[in-house]
């Protein structure tokens, strides 16, 4: 089964909703991803987590088949959010973060993990994300995401990132906040003139769009859904199916890299369906290609709804 | 060649955006609607006009082989509408509207008028399309738009002309405020309850969706576009597209609906290229098809590609 390595947070948030509160409930980007690559491949996660963190959450990781021995136990408090959302249910404020045992972690990937073909590079640091990256021998493929925070005070490591990168994964709102342009297009030639193939936007509940560095482009509509409970980890499960579709494919070429941006989007789909990472955590195979499929339908007329229809290549 | 018949305003339009505003040019949800249906069908309009309508305005629809013998020209202003956009270049702020010699019209359809089998009522009083639906002997396929001013004070008579139209086309915004929900989904159950067979909902640069009664969803991105210069109209293009399309097939099930919701699409692109209708009256069905073609790439996986290449069905 194909490998891949991902490197970010583990975290406890506390997220309110004008509906709900939660506290100090399992997060971070890196167990978003991992919760949904491990429906495609194997995740190897490199991290790091205080004294507070649950021994009872990493294990919650390694029954779904995460290898959680890159995970460092370090005196201090683990990473924490707490963030709010408005009615619309999309963008995130940040009321507090609290970087925690994160705020001076060097990253030593282990030897054994250094081959991994596949990198994953969740939000976090870019720093961080660059340390990561030397530390790998010759990966296959790099995808990375960021945060409006990093693009603000951490610009040109970020572009670093970026210019190291397969694929370029970030949100709408951060895309033209890097190029500093409302236009979508421009943003796109800008960031794939860094030297990323792709450039993966994420468009909350109006879908990804894909942008290659050969002039293509993609467009999967999000999931329809009745009720989202919590966006939270929408766009680090997003990155999930993504990366996790390439990784099980072993190619990224245009078709692979389309089909992976609706894994991606079906993947966000369960994380946002309840709070923490239970939605993601609790999908199946079989669930997400009935999602796949319906998702492929939405676009589909005619003749091409056969093809549509058409189960996705296997996730494993 | 079908025929439709549109009754909507002629209007002359103050557009501010905020790179440029111009003044007094030609507006109104009826002459967007025809530019672009034009292209698919023999287009016969009525609406009414004040004495400082320019001829040259009338010609100009003409010359485009609009059927304008149904323009009233009464005494008193034509209509006028003053908006704004902000940086978003989305959702317009309506600064002043005065209906002028709209303000107490009673539309009487020319006897000659009274049979053709398409029938578009563009955004107007929804007194105005029942009056004109209650004229109209036994039209095959009824489609409707509107706007938050009338489902703000006018919703019975709303719901009225929707319960009537075989499509109803509305955006987002309106749909959720129709339904009094965040949820697009629920607005869509509760809109088809009323007995629509179709309802389009139009997402501005997030594309447009189609829901049917009998449980299908449909979605189209929007034109990918680098420059929009003013989206005033861009709705009533659609429509003109979208009826335009479904007039010139002579059908509507599902998959007609779709190519239907397509080409409303492209008909919008062309309205926001420019100020005023000029965008939209310069398209020609060689440019239109080349969007319809682009837009369905968007959406197309590898061999699907193949079918989504195809041109779209020719416009006359």
């Amino acid at each position: 089964m194909s490998e891949i390595l991902v490197v970010g947070s583990l975290a406890y948030d506390d997220v309110q909703t004008p509906f709900e509160r939660r506290r100090s409930v399992l997060g971070g980007a890196a167990s978003y991803f991992a919760f949904a690559a491990t429906l495609y491949a194997r995740v190897r996660m490199v991290g790091v987590v205080g004294e507070d963190f649950e021994r009872s959450d990493v294990e919650r990781l390694g029954r779904r088949g995460i290898d959680v021995d890159g995970i460092e136990r370090k005196p201090g408090r683990s990473f924490r959010w707490f963030g709010r959302y408005a009615y619309d249910m999309s963008t995130a404020e940040t009321l507090n973060t609290d970087l925690g045992v994160f705020g001076d972690w060097h990253p030593d990937v282990p030897d054994r993990l250094r081959d991994v073909p596949h990198v994953f590079l969740a939000n976090i640091d870019p720093e961080i994300q660059l340390d990561v990256l030397d530390q790998m021998r010759s990966p296959r493929l790099v995808a990375m995401d960021t945060m409006n925070y990093w693009l603000e005070f951490k610009k040109p490591q970020v572009a670093k990132v970026m210019s190291r990168s397969h694929v370029v994964c970030i949100n709408e709102a951060e895309a033209r906040q890097f190029a500093q342009t409302f236009s979508i297009i421009r943003a796109a030639k800008e960031i794939l003139a860094l030297g990323p193939a792709a450039l993966v936007i994420k468009r909350g509940e109006h879908g990804a769009m894909l942008f290659t560095r050969d002039g293509g482009a993609f467009w999967s509509p999000a999931y329809p859904m009745e009720k989202v409970q919590d966006p939270t980890g929408a766009g680090d499960a997003f990155a999930g199916g993504l990366v996790g579709h390439l990784a099980s494919a072993g190619r990224s070429d245009s078709d692979e890299l389309r089909r992976a941006v609706v894994h991606g989007t079906v993947a966000a789909s369960f994380a946002v369906e309840t709070f923490s990472v239970d939605g993601i955590e609790a999908a199946s195979t079989d669930a997400l290609e009935g999602r796949y499929r319906v998702l492929r339908s939405l676009v589909a007329i005619g003749a091409e709804s056969l093809a549509a229809a058409a189960p996705p290549p296997p996730g494993r």
